[in-house]
């Protein structure tokens, strides 16, 4: 009998702090929900203390989730534990996730704490935890560039103070597998009651070897493994949560654990992640690009496919390709419609918000001959970045480009209630529009990426865009899905300046 | 003093086996010009028996390529060897590499032939390829699935027959750190005479280990890693080459050798290599993604940078982030439009190529007012992707779209010459343009992907157009770059629809 592997997934925590990734609570808890559909074990909802806005999201996943554990992040002070502790109150199984930096250079440079003072402050950190929930985790921030005796000390300290699992996170990308795996065993070696407590390892990928060094702390000992949904993160993200899964149920010959995750649920988790956050995944990402998987890609393998696995170590079913089926047209009714939203395991709030979504999805219908599964969640995406907040709001547009003339947009947006119209020209039709849009909108915002990939295949598949945008230091990403590429930008730009409008300013924990 | 790594890149084979990636022969002499600043010690320029196409391309390279070795590929037949002779004979430094199977699996169901029969073809191949060159390089496809004692006895034979480098791939991306690491140390340990050869690593990235698979290589005696730009391969490509060179330079306390890469060459190869195939890199990929560096995307770091370290273990500018400085505009001339390319290692053919080139310069800086590097590439790309192949070529175009109306989009092509036109509606100005092109030209092709990319920041910046197109089992990647979108999805139409036109089938080696 295998052990059990926890899968603790901070999408919505470690992920979410990726540039211009934060999403709104309706988007979070429509992911919360996916992953829990997924069988992750510890959904990381997010950082209790970093806004009043990520505290109230934390609250609407815990309300919903029934099978996994919910979680919040916190440092390791009172007001922080305190803020998770109220947040995650509404969940069936609650966790509390404190750290403090362990290395010498970030007690000295960062925190300007003796060893003594942090050893005081985590214990204590994990006591208040403990008046909310018991399961209590710790983790030693930028662990694996920390002194091996401090570490043993203050793991032993917050396992006394009530601690269940211990987080060991290569918090800079740092590491080697070799190395990891080496530090994992010492650490369960010296650390007394280390029987008592799960080990976790959270790796960040600076280097390009998150899984790997994930792997290789599972092999010696741990039975956590922290990661995120396509590796989102920062910089160069997390460890990939379907490398991890899917290298333990293909190698079942060299581990001894397994996790209880539906990897059929991998495919329709990733795209639904990618597509709230405007992360694209490159076509060569292992497990879920889009050629991962070489029969997906259309591969002519020259008639070498004798046997299956001559080149195939896993099977593109088991981890949820083509599962997009033509599900709907021009014809289907609003039961259909509805049914198919269930299913996907979206839930609209209300008989008007259902009605608003069916509107649309008749109209996209008129333009788009196969809506697909994407496209219902894109249609939904897109009814809900209108709904959070309204301040700008796109009326009409018109865009006209040719050859050897300026391309010129005129368009018409709703500012607060009031409509203002511009037209300016442009380098292209898209250009054209962000310009008319600015001269209405005078925001002052600098575009610092544009990018679109459609949704479905096809050429009358919807675009969907993705800008981002930064302006005195914030930066956010909009998104915006139409049939038509301009009419989409447009969108895109309107809910990113929606966004910058609305949204608060928040801490970024590192761990 | 510490030992070298040999960097042998196979972006230029195994990379352009992605779907849609084959370049033309310009393209690849400008990757390869591009390795060699790099500092790549060997190049794998193609495989010369896949087609005349791929011989010439590699023997173009063998020509002006001067520090690096120009390998190609062959598979153990003496056709095969002999094309790979004559494609490098221009080389100042040659190899050869060749391969042949050694798993049960590959043996029993791809070739149907003996373990005596693999081991009498591989020691002929090797010794058909000394007939050239005194490089021959060995691998056994499939190895890491294959028998130990059957891979000793192989390797020991072809050592025998004057093989001098010997790969040992994970074709099918399946191997983790720890077992590979063992499976070099065995196999070094008994063969005979292997202190006569340099070991050899080549890892696929299925389930995201490849990097990390690669290193443990190194660490057990491999000295030679072969990796791509960017990961490109196929399913979920290669060992990065970025994520290896930057590890072993990163923890030099860990590995005992080092390579000769110009580490600030990275991020223009990467951009380079991308803008060529088409291929995006996600913004949280290692080393060359957007976001991989904090300060390049521009994160507001809530003041805790006291110490640069105390987050990053690498400088953004050591891998050549930031070098993308405004150079040109409206106002730069025809000599500094020439010393700026050749700055990029770009050579064209001919006063006419360049007076084209300055031409489209001049167009681009009428509508743009920043011309970065990143504009000069992709001018250039565009001007050679429709000098390889004219069969199809925009003459003009003018699309239009509108909030509440159906968009439409005229086009006039040359077909073969003959300007054609027509007229369509669609579900946005760009599926209008595709579906005017296709009333036309009746190709009956399948539209798989599509993607847009800024090349540069701003919202004047040109539009990257990716297409790829299916049409009876093959597939191609169109490029277009515009100022206005739907013209650069026109061209990336049209260049995709020329490749059909124009290439021809090949073989496609796995290694």
């Amino acid at each position: 009998m295998k052990s059990k592997l926890i899968v603790f997934d901070t999408t919505l925590r470690d992920g979410e702090q990726s540039p211009g990734a934060s999403m709104t609570k309706e988007e979070k808890v429509r992911i919360a929900r996916q992953l829990e559909k997924l069988g992750v074990d510890v959904i990381e909802a997010g950082f209790a203390a970093a806004s009043p806005g990520d505290a109230d999201a934390i609250h609407s996943i815990a309300k919903v989730i029934e099978r996994s554990t919910v979680c919040s992040l916190a440092r390791a002070s009172e007001k922080d534990v305190r803020a998770a502790g109220e947040a995650i109150k509404p969940a069936k199984h609650k966790r509390i996730h404190t750290f403090i930096a362990t290395s010498p250079i970030h007690m000295q440079h960062k925190l300007r704490m003796t060893e003594d003072q942090v050893v005081e402050r985590a214990v204590q950190a994990v006591k208040w935890a403990r008046e909310y929930t018991d399961d209590v985790e710790f983790s030693a921030e930028d662990a694996i560039r920390s002194d091996m005796d401090f570490l043993v000390r203050i793991f032993d300290a917050v396992i006394q103070a009530g601690a269940t699992t211990l987080n060991v996170p290569d918090t800079v990308g740092y590491s080697i597998p070799v190395l990891l795996g080496e530090h994992f065993k010492q650490l369960i070696a010296r650390v007394p009651n280390s029987d008592k407590v799960i080990w976790s390892t959270h790796c960040h990928n600076d280097l390009g070897m998150a899984s790997a060094n994930s792997l290789a702390a599972v092999m010696n000992g741990a039975r956590q493994v922290e990661c995120t949904i396509n590796g989102l993160g920062e910089r160069a993200g997390n460890a990939a949560l379907e490398e991890i899964v899917m290298a333990v149920k293909t190698r079942r010959d060299v581990f001894d654990c397994d996790t209880r995750i539906d990897t059929t649920q991998i495919v329709p988790t990733s795209k639904l992640v990618s597509s709230i956050t405007g992360y694209p995944i490159q076509p060569n990402k292992a497990i879920v690009g889009a050629n991962a998987f070489a029969h997906e890609s259309g591969i002519h393998q020259d008639g070498v496919l004798k046997h299956r696995e001559t080149y195939e170590i896993m099977r593109a079913e088991d981890v949820g390709w083509g599962a997009n089926k033509m599900v709907m047209g021009k014809h289907s009714g609003r039961a259909a419609f509805r049914a198919r939203l269930q299913e996907l395991g979206i839930v609209l709030e209300g008989e008007e918000a259902v009605n608003a979504a069916f509107a649309r999805f008749k109209d996209l219908a008129d333009k788009k001959h196969d809506i697909f599964d994407e496209d219902l969640q894109a249609l939904v995406s897109d009814e809900e970045a209108t709904q959070v907040s309204e301040h700008y709001r796109l009326v009409s547009m018109r865009a006209h480009s040719e050859t050897g003339i300026l391309p010129k947009a005129q368009v018409t947006v709703s500012v607060g209630g009031e409509e203002k119209s511009a037209e300016m020209h442009g380098g292209g039709p898209v250009d054209a529009t962000f310009k008319a849009i600015e001269q209405i909108v005078q925001s002052g915002t600098e575009l610092l990426l544009y990018s679109v990939n459609n949704i479905t295949s096809g050429t009358d598949a919807q675009g969907e865009v993705t800008v981002r945008l930064s302006k005195g230091g914030r930066i956010v990403n909009g998104q915006g899905a139409d049939t038509d590429i301009v009419v989409a930008s447009a969108k895109s730009y309107l809910n990113a300046l929606n966004k910058l409008h609305s949204t608060e300013e928040r801490a970024h924990p590192q761990v």
